[in-house]
């Protein structure tokens, strides 16, 4: 590394030819230092060193996580139920976050815990009010993709602050939602780098 | 480093020897992998191979990480205020979880945005009810201490499947709530690992 650093962009033969070792015997160090992001290997030109230290390496890794590594289930309900349904359907799916659909199954609205806490507290009958009046509406959602950096969508919850967020497939209509991603999801996902999971 | 796999534990002139290197050239760099968690150095016997990879070694680092790094204000009411003042003052202060503290200041509850939702669909008039009625209370709460390792805390969140902790310090009376830790927190981690900032 201290020869790539001194003399790079240097070729493998150049190398060896420093420490008087051959070609082959260098070639299995290289690829290693190579593989982990040390080094930079270009063809025609040689070796040269990238200059990031093993955090930011790793650092770079977690970049490469994607929502679709951490997502979980979406659970959805009809623009038309009522906030008591709603309520109901919360509990029974273990969920802190609804998402709401039209009847052509696209986003709608998005209904928090916080959401219904307050209607709850209202004086109207829960019974009777529908979730789209009081549920976060279209265009004020923020949304992700499958393909999206993880870290990307976690400084987003932490920005909005919202617990949750459906990962959605653009249609010529609307959004479908295929999942959801929350702060547990980026718990789990903090959990799994110190367990060296990822 | 390959001397050191090879031959350890080896003293730091022994691999001078080998490398036809003084001790004073090779000392910087038996530093940097001593400093980076690759090698160990004992005294009087010499080098050793950790046998630890960049990305262990980054695990080990998240692994130091602790609560009072991450923890955030807690927010208590006392264990007479009624659900509806408990609601309020969630809203307020913006938390999905309350603590609740007896006469002498000490840890008696914990109530989440679920606890006050399922009590606001009851039948009941909120503002009649104390929260001590609706509360988790001791001894089933889940708490943690500012030097606990974060990453453990994470892991018991996620296990107990609840959204925050209070942070404690135990008195020969009881706990008394020094912090609050969250899924937020750990989200906060999670990204700050990226960032390179920890």
């Amino acid at each position: 590394m201290q020869i790539v650093k001194d003399y790079g962009p240097i070729t493998g033969e150049s190398i060896a030819e420093k420490l008087n070792l051959t070609r082959a015997t260098l070639r299995p160090d290289l690829a290693i230092l190579t593989m982990a992001g040390y080094l930079e290997a270009r063809p025609r030109v040689g070796y040269f060193y990238t200059g990031k230290t093993g955090t930011q390496l790793f650092a770079d890794k977690i970049k490469k996580l994607k929502v679709e590594d951490y997502q979980s289930i979406p659970v959805v309900v009809n623009e038309n139920v009522s906030v008591y349904d709603a309520i109901v359907t919360m509990f029974l799916e273990d969920v802190g976050t609804l998402f709401v659909v039209d009847e052509e199954s696209l986003l709608a609205g998005v209904l928090s815990r916080k959401d219904l806490l307050r209607a709850s507290i209202g004086k109207q009958e829960l019974t009777a009010i529908p979730v789209n009046i009081i549920m976060t509406r279209m265009p004020n959602i923020a949304v992700c993709y499958k393909d999206d950096p993880l870290i990307e969508v976690a400084e987003r919850l932490i920005e909005k602050q919202i617990d949750a967020m459906p990962v959605v497939r653009k249609t010529e209509k609307g959004y479908e939602v295929i999942g959801r991603i929350t702060k547990t999801n980026m718990t789990k996902a903090f959990v799994s780098l110190a367990k060296d999971d990822v």
